[in-house]
């Protein structure tokens, strides 16, 4: 997360990847946030290139129609992020591109919601408890 | 994280805090990483500002010299990340550093390790367990 308003989302994508080059040719995407129940496939998903399979086909995933993008959402994730590329400035030197999202849609009747965390070494942080802070916040106008 | 090698974060701050205006003139800081033990605490030093008040003493936290770096350590904490300033060009439009790390502290004896990641709006999620799914992932070179 870049920025609040708009909403802005650093994206850094190696440029081996199929998704490097899609991007680059798109300058759309959609971010699909996977829950816990789809650890195993998302090792797989990363095992592969689209380059090589159509992995909505090889990995039995349900596409849906974007609203704002041409990139298809996934039906099976939790939350699915419509996005376009703003700024290409930082990807000669870090494979950084800077996205903006435009269209944000959540699975509200989806039970597991816990969201994992690569850790970079095979090994994933699963969500646990929430805790609530919010009356210990100061408000903003408060603050400044 | 930006980059594994060297490990460059990218790190976003507001213009108007007092983090801000140290790390342009310093160009150096310490990311320390709270745990949810923590969180109480986390919330009442995001809600004072540094021009203030020296949040060492106010918040009873230990400084301990860093290695590389100028700014200290902070000991109640499980990570301690030593970083340098390595581009300032997109701070003018994104408030954006790229800092190198230079060097990483872990206090290995913390019983609690779990951190804490704000939603944004005064909730934070825990850390649960950890899923290990070393053996599905493939190694580098087989992939490429």
């Amino acid at each position: 997360m870049m920025q609040h308003d708009p909403p802005l989302l650093g994206c850094v994508i190696g440029p081996w990847d199929y998704s490097f080059k899609a991007l680059r040719a798109t300058k759309e995407c959609v971010i699909a946030i996977p829950t816990v129940d789809l650890a195993d496939k998302v090792v797989d998903i990363g095992n592969c290139s689209g380059a090589d399979v159509d992995k909505f086909i090889k990995f039995n995933l349900t596409p849906l129609p974007a609203e704002k993008v041409k990139a298809p959402l996934i039906a099976e994730c939790l939350t699915n992020i419509e996005c376009r590329v703003v700024d290409t400035r930082m990807v000669r030197k870090y494979n950084l591109f800077v996205l903006e999202a435009v269209q944000v849609w959540t699975d509200e009747k989806r039970k597991e919601r816990r969201t994992i965390h690569h850790n970079g070494n095979g090994t994933f942080v699963v969500d646990g408890r929430t805790i609530n802070l919010k009356k210990k916040m100061v408000k903003w106008p408060e603050f400044l």
